[in-house]
């Protein structure tokens, strides 16, 4: 190919582009065809490269361009174009694109190309999910994961906390719970056995079983309790089997865990944490905001009134503006057999202290009654992990689970227990074998301190960040039961 | 216990307190103690808390905190202490603690303690990981760590980049080499089977065998060619029975994928992206940095000069202030073949066009031949992986190398076959299933653009930076053949 003006000349990307500050100079732009549409003397495209949910649109003379290169430029094909940006005649855009030049990178035949300028259903896309990424709608959700993983960092970091990468692979089960991945090299058909007919792990990779993990926190604490703060960012697993909107194979956890802190300055933290996130959403990603609300509202415009979601903009201002309401699962008990909705039997699950509230409970909490966020606290010991902080009325410990509208809990933590006693007792009691996890024990050994920590399922926060209701669809390759796709 | 000014007040981190700004003040610090000695009548205790590789040394007084408390405290015990800042009589310090309180939060005892205040062997820190924390060495090497992490996320984001998170659990097998580890639900001794005797892996979980990651790149490659610019960041596994001090059978990899990249776009993010992390560890780094520095002279100092390591933050600036050499393989062969070293059979290896380099060729092309850092490009198509553009000669490949003193490759990468026809023919003659992988080829079909990308090990990019030797010591929790160990 010849050394024309758009191999040569640097791109622009078109997000710097519809700032509409370099009117009247020429440009080159990349990209890929979202639409394409026109008369006999000029087409018009509509292009896209990634780095913003708007097109640029492109006006292509048919006589200089040529009807033989334009009759190629279809939905998805790649382009490079140079030309001299205008102020755009249309409504909606600030400058459009005179081509003088297109080259086609690549075509793509509108008969075979999966996905047309049509909607299509989320869940045709899921199945087409190496393809999705060129959708507005999933450009959009990529965009604002990016964002949201990106504000963790940087909060976390500003912060003084250290960035600890747990391990994926692990031989203990964090939570003494959880069905889990086994991970393994032996022969799947004809593993070695021992003499009395068991499995022979020694001569597995690691030489043990070993698992995917299901949490860092364990491993977490030993971090925070030399290093003072720290977080994990990785990849957790659960091998449930559940074909819901809400369950993942593989999703991805964020696991602050601090020396020093208790659960006041763990609440503290966590709704700082949160209300940071929503707001560098808001500050930072609000074109692809609009367009998922426009989406959500276009999804739901069929429901009755009072099942729609809140507006997507209006629900993450809601979180930013209210102080989050801090209270006991006791007094929350209190407040739900109080209510009407409990008196005209509109709960489906019951309410008794010693039960775990569910997601209806804990949506009348947030969206009825105290119209904010809420923290839950101290939490009747037998519904907890063995870990948490005994409290000193003997049937509560010192845990918080955060409630958000529209999802419920997003965030689940406590106070550790820092009593080697206390909490040898508990996993004791609770059929957690502490022989195997001297190691975590060591911790409260050598220079113990009260420390707390919290985990948020960064899915979760991207489903009520982006408005989208399946977790299938904040996720760029889904894993679930029956499905390992790409 | 009592509300003391201890409990009450905020605590500071020591790394703020060593600025010195605050002499005069009354402050509460938390952490663990490092050392303790002193007389009758006045004890110093080195109080570390993670902030900082650098100690807040505390003075106390016996008749005034009593002997009782000061026995107790002992080698990691935790405290919480209140004091004022003064300026410090000794050398090395500007400020230290007189301490008016001291809270013991946990103590330690001397006689059960694993790792005491002496010299260790890294073999035997490397057994006591969840210890190791508490070291100066681990301390520093953990900070830098979340330091490069940081840095690494923060360039490409300012970039507009988008972190992409490709799946861990995956059905493919990226570069149809390289052991891997099986993740699988089934029965570990009596696995379904199918009539044949075959396993029955529509039974597993995924309903089909799967694996852990070797690398993100596959799945990179739809994500840029919709979004543009991404980069992974995760975990990535090896079951490779290799028991060395540069092999981890899990590690992190950072894969940045373009579209619109050529080779020459590659080479210049590569090295631009490698010259930022390091700068960001000179400017933010380098108390840590200088206390690796001494480390590291301090286990050379008994090797002949010839074999003993450049000094660590000269290293750093090595890279830093060179630009990188880029020299296709082919002259690499003919320079190590005309070299003085090469005839006087020096290299163990042999050097033929079209072997793979050893890391005794690479290092001597960058310590010896040039001086400076070296990208290596467009090696034997037959060395490389099925992906890599073939350049026109129909010899080579259009990959690149990184090769860095020290550690030989940093980085591998490559321009991508974007024609459908070429890659599905080198497929097929490297014996890659391209039938298995329609959704890779999408990419070619519809739409196809040019694309570069290149993976950075991230525990080579930190033996680099820390001068650590042995990768098992650059993170957290190695896992290793017989060893998943926390």
């Amino acid at each position: 190919m010849n050394q024309t003006t758009t191999y040569s000349m640097k791109r622009l990307k078109i997000k710097e582009i519809l700032k509409g500050e370099l009117i009247g100079q020429q440009v080159v732009v990349k990209g890929w065809v979202r639409t394409k549409r026109g008369s006999k003397n000029v087409n018009f495209i509509a292009l896209n490269d990634g780095s913003t949910i708007h097109n640029l649109q492109v006006v292509a003379d048919v006589e200089k361009l040529g009807e033989e290169l334009l009759k190629d430029i279809n939905t998805s094909a790649a382009l490079g174009i140079t030309g001299e940006l205008v102020a755009s005649q249309g409504s909606g855009q600030s400058v459009e694109l005179n081509a003088t030049e297109i080259i086609i990178y690549g075509k793509s035949d509108p008969d075979k190309y999966p996905i047309q300028p049509k909607k299509h259903s989320l869940e045709f896309l899921r199945e087409n999910a190496h393809l999705r990424f060129r959708t507005a709608t999933f450009s959009a959700v990529f965009r604002i994961r990016h964002a949201m993983a990106f504000a963790i960092h940087n909060y976390f970091n500003s912060k003084g906390f250290v960035y600890l990468h747990t391990p994926i692979v692990t031989g203990s089960d964090a939570e003494g719970a959880g069905q889990m991945f086994r991970v393994t090299t032996l022969d799947a058909k004809n593993p070695p056995l021992l003499e009395d007919g068991s499995i022979d792990y020694s001569q597995d990779f690691f030489g043990k079983p070993t698992n995917l993990t299901v949490s860092g926190q364990l491993e977490g604490e030993l971090g925070a309790t030399a290093l003072g703060e720290i977080y994990t960012f990785g990849p957790t697993f659960r091998a449930e089997n559940s074909n819901t909107a809400r369950h993942l194979a593989e999703f991805w956890m964020i696991e602050p865990e601090m020396a020093f802190y208790e659960l006041q300055d763990n609440m503290d933290l966590a709704e700082d944490f949160l209300k940071s996130l929503i707001k560098y959403a808001l500050d930072n990603c609000m074109d692809d905001l609009e367009f998922l609300s426009k989406r959500l509202q276009e999804e739901e415009k069929n429901k009755p009134m009072d099942e729609r979601s809140m507006e997507l903009v209006e629900k993450l201002r809601f979180v930013l503006e209210n102080d989050f309401i801090r209270l006991p699962y006791t007094e929350a008990i209190e407040i739900l057999r109080n209510s009407n909705h409990y008196k005209k039997n509109k709960f489906q699950y019951p309410v008794d202290w010693g039960t775990d509230l569910q997601s209806e409970h804990e949506r009348y909490l947030v969206e009825k009654h105290f119209k904010k966020p809420v923290i839950l606290i101290n939490y009747p010991k037998d519904i907890k992990a063995f870990y948490m902080k005994q409290n000193a009325d003997g049937k509560t410990v010192a845990a918080m689970d955060v409630l958000f509208p529209g999802i419920g809990e997003i965030i689940g933590g406590s106070q550790r227990e820092e009593d080697l006693d206390k909490l040898v007792t508990r996993m004791d009691e609770m059929g957690v074998p502490a022989h195997e996890m001297e190691w975590y024990l060591d911790t409260r050994r050598f220079g113990t301190v009260p420390h707390a920590g919290f985990g948020l399922g960064f899915e979760r926060l991207l489903l009520f960040v982006t408005g989208m209701g399946n977790i299938r669809d904040v996720i760029a390759f889904p894993r679930t039961p029956k499905n390992a796709e790409f």
